[in-house]
C-alpha cells in the first residue's frame, strides 16, 4: 500500500472516531490493520488516537514492518504478549480515556483483559467502524481487485480444457490452483470448491476424491489475490452434453445473475438486491432451491461487507466490491451457481469479471 | 469421522462438563465442533449435555450433515440465525442451568448475546475443555496426520528437484500445490511459504515475485491436509553451493531440532521442550537470533494445543503432536528452519516426518 492510502485511510477512520465520541480505538482485526497500515503479519494489536497510530507486533515480522508499514505509524516489536507491550504503552498516549474496541473481533477472554487490566480507561464496544470504511474501496483497492480477478480467470481459462471425466475433484483443483500461482496469486482467498455430480448441490463442498463422470455438472468456486486483495469467482460447467434440465437451470440462474449484477445502484438496500435475483428464481418455480444469499462483498477478506441477504437493510455504498452469486441446488441432482463480481459506483454497475457465462459443455 | 470415534470423544467431553460442575457446554468453535461431531461446515452451534449433542447449521450444509455427523447427535437446519435456533432450542434441554461458553472462541458481541437473550441460564466462562481433550489424539487422529504428512512429503519430494534460479517464489510455491494435490490434499493448511535469499529472514513471508538466484537459501514451510488433519514441515535448501557460513548455521538449526526432537516426553514442560533447542542455539552464539518459540500441536487446526514456548508450564500429554522447529535468522542475509512432526508416547518421542535433513545444494 502507497503511504497516501493509508494517510488518507486513517484520515477517514479519525473522522469517524471524532463522530462516535472516542478518543482512540483498539484494533484486533488483523485485515482492518492491513487496510489502514500495510501490515499483512499474522499477529498485531493498532491503537488509532487523533494524533497517533502504533502498532504492536513480535519478532518474526522486525524485517516485514520495515517493508511494508507506512510511513507515520509507530511500530513496536514485543518480545512477549502484544497486550503486555499495549499495557506498557498506553499510557503514553495522551488525551486518550474513551477507546473503542472491536466488538465484532475481541474474544471474550480479551475483553476480560481490557476489564482486569485496563480498568484505567473506558472502553466501548465498537462494531463496523473501519469496515464501513473498507466497504468503499478507493482506486488503489479496485486496482488490486482487478487484477487479482484477470489472475483468476487466465487461470481458470487455462484449466476448463484440461477438464476432464476420469479427474478426481481434487486433481481439478490442483490444475487450478498450479495456473493460478503461475498467473502470480498470492494465496489462495478460501479452499477451492470442486463439486461434481450431486456433489454440486453442496453448495461450500470444496473438493473430494469425487471422479468426475460424463453427465455430471462441475461447479467451480475459486478466487485469487493480489496486493492482499480477493477475487472471488463461479462458474459451472456440463461434462458432456447438457440435459434439458441442466439446461433450463443454467439459464434460470444466470438471468437472475443478470438481472441482479444490473439492478445494483448506490443507494440499494441488501435486501433489495437479493430480493432481484430471489424473486425471479421464485417465479421460475425453484424458489426452494436457492437457499442462500446473494452475495458479499470482498476485499481484504473475501467475506466483508456489504451482504446482499434477505435481512440486510443497509444500502450499497459507492466504491462497494460485492459477488453477485445465484444458485439453484437439488440434492441428489447436483446445481449450479453463478458468481461475478460486480464495483458500484455512481454511474451504475461495473461488472469486474468477464469469464464467459455461456453454458459451456465440455469434452 | 467413525461414530464411535465421535462417541468416545464426547464421552470425554462429558466427564469434562462434570468436573467442571457444568450442565452443559455452548461449542462456536469449528475445530472442536468438527473434532466432537465429524462435520466440517464453516457454520455452527453445537450444545453437548450429558445426555444429548445438538448441532445447528445453516441451509448450505442441509446434504453434507447427513454424510459427515456421527449418530447420536441431533441436527437442526436453521433457516435464519443459528442464535435465533439456539434460542428457540435450548428451553427444550432438560436438567441444564450452568452452561459453559468458549471464551477463548466466542466474540464480545456473541458474548452480548448470552448476557442479553439467554439470562435464563447462567454462562460460565470455559477455557480449552475441548482443547486439551484434542491434545490427545486418538488412533484416528495419528492415522490422519500421518496421512497428510506423506502427503506433503510426496509433494516435496516432487518440488525439490525443480526448485532453480529464475524461477519466482510463486511458482515454486505453484509447483509444490500442484503436487499436493495431485497427492491428495484436500486444501492447504496455511499460506505455503517460499522464503529465498534474504526473504528467508523473514520466519512468516509466504511466497513473492522475488526471483531465485544462486546463492540462495530457499526455505520451504508447508503442510497437506488429510480427512480434515493437518501436517506442518519446513526444509531449507541452498541453491548452489552452501556459504562457510550457511553451512554453520544449518547444522546449528538441525543440532536443535535433533536435540529437541529426541527430548520430548510426557510430563516434559512446553518450557522445558522449549529450552532444549533455545539453549543449544544460545550456546552457539546466535541465541538472539532464534526470536520465535520451538513448536505448536498440529490436528485439525494447524496451531493448536500444546504449544512449546518459553512461558508454557504445562506438561507434555500422551498422545500430542507437536511442531519441531528451530530456526536462525539474520536479517538481510536470510534464515534456517528445520521443522518436524512429533508424536509424543509413553515410550518417548517418534518423529513422524522422515523427509531428508540434510543440507541440500540444488543445481
Amino acid at each position: 500500500m502507497t503511504a497516501p492510502a493509508s494517510g488518507a485511510r486513517l484520515a477517514r477512520l479519525r473522522d469517524a472516531l471524532a463522530r462516535a465520541d472516542l478518543d482512540a480505538i483498539l484494533i484486533s482485526s488483523l485485515s482492518n490493520t492491513r487496510y489502514l497500515t500495510g501490515f499483512s503479519g499474522s499477529n498485531a494489536l493498532l491503537v488509532v488516537t487523533a494524533k497517533d497510530a502504533l502498532l504492536l507486533t513480535d519478532f518474526r515480522y522486525q524485517t516485514q514492518v520495515g517493508e511494508e508499514v507506512a510511513a507515520g505509524i509507530t511500530v513496536r516489536i514485543e518480545a512477549s504478549s502484544l497486550w503486555t507491550g499495549l499495557w506498557a504503552t498506553l499510557p503514553s498516549l495522551s488525551g486518550v480515556e474513551r477507546i473503542g474496541f472491536e466488538s465484532a473481533h475481541v474474544l471474550h477472554k480479551d475483553f476480560q483483559r481490557l476489564l482486569e487490566q485496563g480498568k484505567r480507561w473506558q472502553w466501548r464496544p465498537s462494531v463496523d467502524l473501519v469496515e464501513l470504511l473498507r466497504e468503499q474501496k478507493d482506486a488503489e483497492e479496485v486496482a488490486s481487485i482487478r487484477r487479482a480477478i484477470a489472475i483468476a480467470e487466465t487461470a481458470l481459462g487455462a484449466t476448463v480444457p484440461r477438464v476432464a471425466p476420469g479427474l478426481t475433484e481434487t486433481e481439478v483443483a490442483g490444475l487450478l490452483e498450479r495456473e493460478l500461482r503461475a498467473a502470480g496469486s498470492e494465496a489462495y482467498p478460501f479452499a477451492s470448491i470442486i463439486a461434481s455430480g450431486p456433489r454440486a448441490a453442496l453448495p461450500h463442498a470444496r473438493a473430494s476424491n469425487r471422479v468426475l463422470a460424463v453427465g455430471d455438472l462441475v461447479l467451480i468456486d475459486f478466487g485469487a489475490v493480489c496486493d492482499g486483495y480477493c477475487s472471488d469467482i463461479t462458474r459451472t460447467f456440463v461434462l458432456g452434453k447438457a440435459s434439458d434440465l441442466q439446461r433450463e437451470i443454467y439459464e434460470i440462474v444466470l438471468e437472475a445473475n443478470q438481472r441482479a449484477s444490473g439492478a445494483l445502484r448506490v443507494g440499494l438496500t441488501g435486501m433489495a438486491a437479493d430480493l432481484v435475483a430471489r424473486d425471479y428464481i421464485h417465479g421460475r418455480g425453484f424458489g426452494e432451491s436457492f437457499g442462500h444469499s446473494l452475495g458479499h462483498g470482498i476485499g481484504l477478506d473475501v467475506h466483508e461487507g456489504p451482504r446482499l441477504a434477505k435481512t440486510v437493510e443497509a444500502p450499497l455504498r459507492c466504491g462497494a466490491v460485492v459477488t453477485i452469486e445465484p444458485g439453484i441446488y437439488r440434492p441428489g441432482w447436483g446445481g449450479v451457481r453463478i458468481e461475478d463480481d460486480v464495483l458500484v459506483t455512481e454511474a451504475g454497475p461495473q461488472v469486474l469479471t468477464s469469464f464467459p457465462r455461456d453454458l459451456l459443455e465440455l469434452i
